[in-house]
């Protein structure tokens, strides 16, 4: 078997293409992605106190996150257009962090539909544009934030069936 | 001073903003960015392989970086629109790898503008949707590919002058 | 039962969310929904006098107004992405206006769709659109027309059953 | 003179054109707009207890109206893309209203530029889209609720002058 | 019968809409359409010999025209939006054309779904803007390409049946 | 000189890139495009029958247009997003005709900007829009439309300087 044959998205002679999905069933489908955004701990520390009250960076991340879970298919040029059923994210700072003056934001984005195909793509657009937004709130204070570890941690449904993430040691 | 002015796109009370670039200079702005894409060392050998011949993976994600940090400002709430003179987009293999069976692609935006504000965001998305389009069109071979170190790696232009990122060991 | 439950969109603990629809039934839902645009009669005359040649007024509105239809979900954060089945809009001048010197445009939207959440959104923010781009076409004659009154007037379809606008007096 | 002329996006024989702004010179420009959400004052109350946690209705409804801000010249036919310098908005509840059990919330948005042409159209489409948000998190509290008084009330700069609304008695 | 009738898009008095498909019976469906870019021959060599690398023009034209057959509902007003199931692209040199000093791309782009409505005008707009994406990438070398014979080949499913274009002679 | 340095969006080694338009200078720069739809006569006469009525196919094709050369940048994988300040299109049937029982109606856009970069394909776009839309509307009377002779007409501003088609016999 050759490796072109490998790739769902080229024919065999390597031309993209949208796959055909016209012969799968549709099926109840969930993927679940994360990110991880790596700041100073004064960073966090701002967002934190900022996150009291209303409009903070987390609300705003998430709704990003969100809205952008629904643009996948204009941002990915071979991703289907799904109709998505649910979406949510969960942001929260991770408690054990290995440097003393570094903290930790996790994303996680959970996207379902009943469709064709699955969401993992927009499970993870919606932690890539969660994590960019609070890169974009938080830039005048800490230039050097890193998006970290984005991946997808679980998928069910389709021919595929379920996937689970290794856990990173 | 208050945590809260810390944040730009925040008001003293912690309203959401589009910051006021009114009173800025226009001049001219360059932003580097960095992704990184993790993937076991067979995919790298079917993404070389492919790439031979014309339609391949790393072309595709080169276009849809591009293409994405034209629609930054749609993303990213609070970001401004800012017209880009200039985006391109290197996508290479990284040699020295620490696992043996794993292979590391690096992806590189270069921004260019002249206007009131930066385009950091524009480098960032664009690295960002690359290496997502990556995952996409490779993920029936390897659902365990992960994106790294999203990160701004230089800009130059404006007040707060030049960021370099501090190499990482 | 605390407040925040009654917020569809909002978790328990207040986090946005695009409600997941998978459990609902798909069923045939229709939306009607109103603006109005209160004008200076010589705007009116304008438009009329206008509307009896090709490219008036009005029917650039209605056009925007099914076009925005189709982008609600772009719009709106928690909104779905519904397939529309049917959008037509009605432009109409209101013939009884308790002002000499006024005159009021009505504006109807009615949306329809077989699926699993309903088109208000959709109904609303055609009208809303179609009077915005009757402001935006006659805002050189008269910047200070009014919209108002935009309301659903009618839905049908899903477990929440029939609304029907109570008249106002 | 014949009142075609009158619409600056008609041509003398009725055809819609974007409006040439070539010869206007680049000033800077302000808007000011304003809509009103009338609800039942339950329904006030479910929001503002809601707001003193992370993710309220009223962020992100304001968040809602940012975005829309930025995408006006793609909703409203003739409108150019003007690149916004800033953009804000208020939300926040009515004291005295004539009804005891209404309750209406007003959202002010101003919108800044320097450019050929103005930001009317960005200010009231704000508007307009955070009141259609607060219409789609409420719905399920409150189908009757009612968008009103969507309108300019200030702007300067431009060949036009100020514009200010005669307040309403 | 009136000839108003015959325009589906259209209200028996003239006014536009969104034809509601509601009634009609979701099938499978197929469109096939053409498009050609007529070039000199020397414009169709440096194609050619460009074409050897990645990043080619062909294949960027390719994956335009597959994007933009997402957004055909966002371009053409009345169209409905159509969950698209498969979309591919064909591009090659003509081998006979009549003038010895021209060259001529043919384009064909292919559209499969299962709807109420059909997909010619995603099969169309694919060939539009991957025939408009090669002229934007050789314009410098060849303003006077033109874009000739735009049409649909061939479509199935529905009521209307099969179409199948004549040949040209 | 090699091939590849002829596509300005390509780089040497035929790399994507959005061109770097910074040194260029700002000027005035208009474009000038033309698209033929050639149809039955019948549909010429239908269309020519409803245009004495609002809402008519020209018109929503006219507007259809302008609409799509504000999203031009969006479409072409590498072209600027360019701020237009004028937009205009003609629709009109042509006299001459070589057959019969056929018509063809001409569509001509006019589209200016003072920018570092050309409005070659915002015109093209518009014209390429406009005549999808025209098929769109009356493909239920004439499938065997066809898009003919898209190419630009006129181009002036920018360091290339006038262009000018040749006519066709």
């Amino acid at each position: 078997m050759s490796s072109e044959s490998k790739f769902t998205h080229l024919t065999p002679d390597g031309r993209p293409v949208m796959v055909d999905v016209s012969a799968k069933p549709t099926t109840n489908r969930v993927a679940i992605a994360q990110s991880l955004v790596r700041m100073q701990s004064s960073t966090r520390d701002a967002i934190v106190h900022q996150a009291i009250r209303k409009g903070d960076v987390l609300s705003i991340a998430q709704l990003a996150g969100i809205m952008a879970a629904k643009k996948t298919s204009d941002l990915i040029p071979l991703c289907h257009h799904v109709p998505l059923h649910h979406v949510s994210l969960e942001l929260n700072f991770v408690d054990e962090v290995e440097q003393r003056d570094e903290a930790v934001l996790s994303i996680q984005a959970k996207v379902e539909t009943a469709y064709q195909t699955g969401v993992e793509m927009e499970a993870l657009t919606a932690c890539s544009v969660a994590a960019l937004t609070v890169y974009d709130m938080c830039k005048a204070l800490d230039r050097g934030m890193v998006i970290e570890q984005v991946r997808l941690m679980y998928k069910a449904g389709g021919k595929s069936g379920v996937f689970q993430a290794i856990p990173t040691s």
